[in-house]
């Protein structure tokens, strides 16, 4: 009989509370089941140290050896063999240059670190998941994804922290599979409401079917002390995927998200602005609302499709805003874009589509780049038009129609390089209503793209 | 014999100096032997010789194969069995919510992003640890632990970097272990003096006792590039704890410090404030001493005292502020907290005791929930009231005495969920004396918490 | 025959392209061989196939169980046996103090974090390396490292991303390797035009020389919004080293670099400033050249040397720059320095000479620090005497003359504590010129340095 246990068998006379804060050793069973036979101690006391017994094996096993799986290829991963452990150090590099044609307009054009990202990612005990990813681009912190999810649930998994709100394919798509270097222009609506914030999710996924919906209060750094009160919000998203195999893939969507602005001590409700840059460092935006007073709330609603066949795609969305104002009179914006990719080299996004959160993701080669054994990659070809109306009533705030062309190359899993040529079509209202140099605007986006 | 020893015998007669930047490999030994035997080489060059075959022996073992225990229970824990190195990559999430009674004080309520950590520590050859601990919550850097210590003396451990200082049980204890979403009101003097900072610590610990004591000079981020000299300052704290079993602890302590502010070159010595924000976003002090002049030091010390039988728990600790003025007059500050917890499914705190410290940490769960195994996780109830007097002399900072209530659920390990009620019981002097808004402020704040 | 592969077949009368997206499971390969033998499937198709086949078994092989290596000797690095796959992750602590004599002049001492960095790098498929790399001193961001590279061409490495600009022995080393706290006077010029950028580089390397050259836009942070143009720069250095074994070696190089700075739509070219900090946070500029306007751009060349004979190494580097001005007068600025350090145990710096990058790097302590072992680790003394002239026709930098001396104690090859004193010898010109406090300061640095 070990020493330890006998202190601990000792302690057991002293009754139930002191017992509770010992433990009982793996090879201790015999001996528990000796004193429970004896009357020595009851069953709840038995089964709380058999309990307590198993506890301590699995904190043994903590530090058991390599039985731990380990992957070098996306960052690090290591997972034990179940999969119920599992610890993953990665990150991004999205390293730009981007030239607007004339200088006229003042755009500012040059190289960029677009987005500097570290994350670290992991599921504990089978059930819950973390992530905790960062970005530093221009030597500022951006907290991105901050959250942990549970997902022990049958009907659906919730995740709390700061997170995507679930609103639009677009936006919940990674800056890392998409196939254009920069997100289209009817984007502004959700990035100007729906981006990443502080809130509680619930994500829910069928066999042709997956449902997000969201509640949400302020982005961090959005509302700083200045604030009284933060904004907040939700969104509730729904897919139906009736086909999604290897290469074919039928894709539909609709989403809608309410939003009231923060609410000022000194000004009342927060203003809203929907803007859209030309590229992200020019400091150029041919269309700008501007910032509208008196907003109460707003209300987006969004339809999405994607057809996937073989190595073409095509993808749309369309956004409404409703705005709702007091005392001022209310107001209406929309945009939509239509985009499609072709695989020269024959690689199908449906093999990467990602049901439960309806996105289309990185288009993976099937040979990778390598001189020695002539790989050449994934290359793609894809087009895009989108379009913006921010004139409604009293707000000039410009409609543009723009299209963007583009070519990719996917060296392999972790390397991509990608150019982008874009040129507004037409420019209807709003500042630069007129301006030749803005209405015959030509755009050159680079991008080397590494994620690990 | 080998090439590589061949030419390192023909240095061998040109003397030690040359000698010095070579290296025997571990097959060479007994050639070594022969060449000793036969007077070839000196004993010294022997010796060194056959240090440098080890060190390249520990080289080759540095990729040596997985002879390595891993865990993935907190973050990512790698070390080689003997414990000897170690590496560690973790952090924390702290995602809450805020909501101050009444509107008219015009506190911030809503969500944030509490604290966003990461952090790498590690051991290497046994003796030497290190940590980088840096938070990114609010979009900002903020670098948390930042040292390197060395414990191969046997009287104590000498850590050099930024570190917190040694003052304050409460300080001392990691925001993770907490049993309240915030710190009580008396922390004012801690957080103003003695929080993080760039020093020399000194650590000691006996079988029932430890000392830590060192000295610092500014915290990062506290002193730019517009002071003139930084200020500096010491901190000293002891801790008896007769009683410190499994669910038993007795725990007494005393700490004192010693700051002189910053000296700035056009105003003298910088000001010194105490207030206390009555949640971590409000922006609504209740107390606040407004910025002290002409401050040539303060003196803090401390009492505490830590009290847990099973289940149950009591803490409590007064701090008394010296502030030393020249010219003016000196003034005196005070605060106090006692706090209480019971823990509902029996675990005790006093498992979890770390006497080098001197500080409680996580109260661990008995059973970690789960839907499948019936574990509820480990229920705690918390109660704390405390006091903080800023009102002395020409000061009237306000007194305030606050009471919080507090529900705690401890998932599992990483896990944790947390609500409190705050309630300010008596206001009197500073600014919201007589204010009724602010002398019945009800206060909810709930945390989201895991650790990794 | 397995349910997958049936589907598959039958994919095959349809196409190739339709096959592109399928995938076969090893166990399959039999069956292909006969499908091919009866002609059902071309050779091109059975070829595909088989491709498809190893590379769906190296994405099993992604999680195979641990053939991996592990070190935990410089943070972590985990890679697969024959080296394809590497991930690393590390950081660097560096904690200082500075003290500069005399307080008239203004300057600010203290305690700071030098640098607190962060880093992950890897490979991925043998030849792409990343690295990201990020300082979070002072509360801030700094990007520093964040690059991509390719090293699958048998005569150059291509890097793309944040990274050193290939100019100066100085710049290019490690502030971790560097023998003294800080960098010499004359690093005004490199680290005013030629620090780390946003560009693209070609490194080549043979048995005796390397070559770096790179065409870049500009720095992290460096560019923000409210220029309109960024500016653009190339670099070029070139290195011999015709002796560099284990204690000895002889390096010479060359360096030139080219500036085109930032164009402003308000103010036309941005000015350029050169000046130097007695210490990192002193804010105390002895030389500064102010702000040079007009300037249309900048030429740097400069001459190294390295020579090391056992413990004993000199190094030199000599700097001129060109600053061409439109309308204004052309500007000439000079400045050098040399320096010797002595290891007092006997290591040579020429063990750790890097010849790609052409850089001495960390002292490697024959024998650690160990109080058990007897070890004292590496002892090294260091002199330097450098001169920086900033005089030129309208401008009035000043010129300085100053010498620093340390001591570094190399516990091991992670722990590095340092003490440097630098005094100024010659004041001529510029603002203190005449300043007796400033022709006779005594600064005097310490240093405690971790890397991991």
């Amino acid at each position: 009989m070990s020493k330890h246990l006998k202190r601990r068998v000792t302690t057991c006379a002293l009754g139930l509370t002191a017992l509770m804060s010992q433990s009982a050793g793996a090879t201790d069973k015999e001996l528990l089941d000796i004193l429970l036979a004896n009357q020595k101690i009851s069953k709840a006391q038995y089964d709380y140290l058999m309990d307590k017994e198993k506890m301590s094996e699995a904190d043994k096993k903590e530090l058991a050896s390599s039985d731990v799986e380990v992957s070098l290829k996306k960052g690090l991963k290591i997972q034990t063999k179940d999969g119920d452990m599992k610890f993953q150090v990665g990150g991004r590099l999205h390293a730009q240059a981007a030239y607007n044609g004339d200088n006229t307009l003042g755009a500012n054009d040059g190289t960029e670190i677009r987005r500097g990202r570290l994350f670290v990612k992991g599921v504990l005990f089978k059930d819950f998941n973390f992530k905790a990813q960062y970005d530093f681009a221009d030597n500022k912190v951006g907290v991105k994804d901050l959250f942990v999810s549970y997902s022990g649930l049958d009907w659906f998994d919730i995740t709390v922290g700061h997170q995507k709100q679930t609103y639009s394919l677009q936006l919940m798509m990674s800056s890392n599979d998409m196939p254009f270097v920069e997100r289209s222009i009817d984007n502004a609506f959700a990035e100007a409401l729906t981006d990443r914030a502080i809130g509680v999710r619930f994500d829910s996924e069928g066999d042709i079917w997956s449902v997000q919906t969201g509640f949400y209060g302020g982005s961090v750094g959005a509302s700083d002390k200045s604030t009284d009160d933060e904004g907040w919000g939700y969104t509730a998203r729904g897919i139906l995927a009736p086909i999604h195999t290897e290469n074919q893939l039928v894709h539909l969507g609709g989403a809608v998200a309410y939003r009231v602005p923060d609410d000022q001590a000194d000004v009342g409700d927060s203003p809203v602005r929907f803007r859209s840059e030309t590229t992200h460092m020019s400091n150029l935006y041919l269309v700008d609302t501007g910032e509208i007073e008196g907003v109460s709330n707003i209300v987006l609603a969004s339809a999405e499709g994607a057809f996937v066949h073989g190595p073409f795609s095509l993808v749309g969305e369309y956004h409404h805003a409703f705005v709702n104002r007091d005392g001022n009179s209310d107001l209406d914006f929309n945009g939509w874009h239509v985009e499609s990719t072709w695989s020269l080299t024959g690689e199908s996004r449906a093999a990467s589509y990602e049901l439960k959160y309806g996105v289309l993701k990185y288009l993976k080669p099937a040979k990778s780049f390598s001189l020695k054994n002539g790989g050449i990659g994934a290359w793609e070809l894809a087009a895009r038009i989108a379009e913006i109306d921010l004139n409604d009533g009293p707000i000039d705030g410009g409609k543009e129609l723009a299209f963007t062309g583009g070519i990719n190359w996917y060296l392999n899993n972790n390397v991509r390089v990608m150019a982008d040529y874009s040129k507004v079509l037409d420019l209807e209202g709003g500042k630069y209503d007129g301006n030749s140099a803005a209405e015959d605007l030509d755009i050159v986006e680079l991008r080397t793209q590494l994620t690990f």
